[in-house]
């Protein structure tokens, strides 16, 4: 298979790219690094992205930010930071990136668990998580048979503990291992229109 | 109680408001018609409404648009109008309101079932919903003890029956009653940071 990791050089899309590298061709698209270049708030870098690349059989966007901060704090323009980044730049890679699916082939998009249990200082963020997920579940519908379509949320991944371990009191660190079986699971597999939980 | 309805006078709104009438004070609030004029895509009107009503018990939002179409025809700036519409604009009543609200008061957003059970045509709308399900959850975190925020998400309302029966295919029509129970339990209970979900 051919596999495009937007965001291949994160935390979480190393160990992703790392999998698949064996036995199958990784190309990985980053911000600042991979071997090609994308910044995924801007569609016209989606598509130059997409032309360099070709065809392929899976693309995984495992990429985009928000803005973290308290409700009192966030701004109106601040929650625009998730909307052209994590939320548009996927639907965008959606839009765009289908029509360089070879058959069968399948997209798989990132949230985490914000959406379903968000923590202090993520109005924004969670918002995108779950904006997502609904995405997800409507635009599938209009893609039965003509592409598969999931997204994997994670919980707290082991990998990004030392980061965010303030944030998320009591949360159990998700085992990297898991994470990545959730990509396996989107790529591999006949799931279609699904949010993959990975929370434990 | 002093309640300002936002929408008070659409198909869900106008219950909802004739319900609010028997031993309350309402005002309501809509683009074309109401006590108060207002463009929840404007954060400026939003202010100037809340400036113009002063202080109320409860702020329901029954009110903003997001783009119908299939995902093949939404093209990216069609998802900016529910953006700016019914997520941003909700959004924007809780930032604004939060400070127009007297003790122990209350704020209820509207979404809908699409967040949960999407149909053709709503690859933007079901986002929406989903977005302020997720938004909700995460805000009211940090809203603990200063006022109540909850989100009432119902199904195919009867009233609208015929205008969305084919959209909703084997949809079960909500009665008018139980999708203003919700609003009900949301302002009168002691609900906080819940989706109240009315599908059936």
């Amino acid at each position: 298979m051919r596999v495009l990791i937007i965001g291949g050089n994160g935390t979480i899309g190393k160990k992703v790219s790392a999998y698949f590298n064996k036995g199958h061709e990784v190309l990985i698209a980053g911000r600042n690094s991979g071997n090609l270049l994308v910044d995924i708030k801007s569609s016209e870098s989606i598509k130059q992205m997409f032309e360099e690349v070709g065809k392929v059989d899976a693309i995984l966007c495992i990429a985009g930010e928000a803005k973290w901060d308290t409700f009192k704090n966030l701004q109106e323009e601040d929650y625009y930071i998730g909307f052209e980044s994590k939320l548009m730049g996927q639907v965008n890679i959606v839009r765009i990136g289908q029509s360089y699916l070879n058959s069968n082939g399948s997209i798989t998009l990132t949230t985490g668990i914000l959406a379903d249990d968000p923590v202090e200082k993520t109005a924004s963020a969670a918002m995108v998580n779950g904006a997502i997920h609904s995405f997800v579940k409507a635009a599938s519908l209009e893609l039965i048979g003509r592409l598969r379509l999931n997204v994997v949320s994670a919980g707290l991944v082991e990998d990004a503990v030392d980061k965010y371990r303030d944030y998320f009191p009591g949360h159990n660190p998700v085992s990297m291992n898991k994470v990545v079986n959730g990509y396996v699971r989107s790529v591999m597999g006949k799931d279609h229109g699904q949010i993959i939980r990975i929370y434990e």
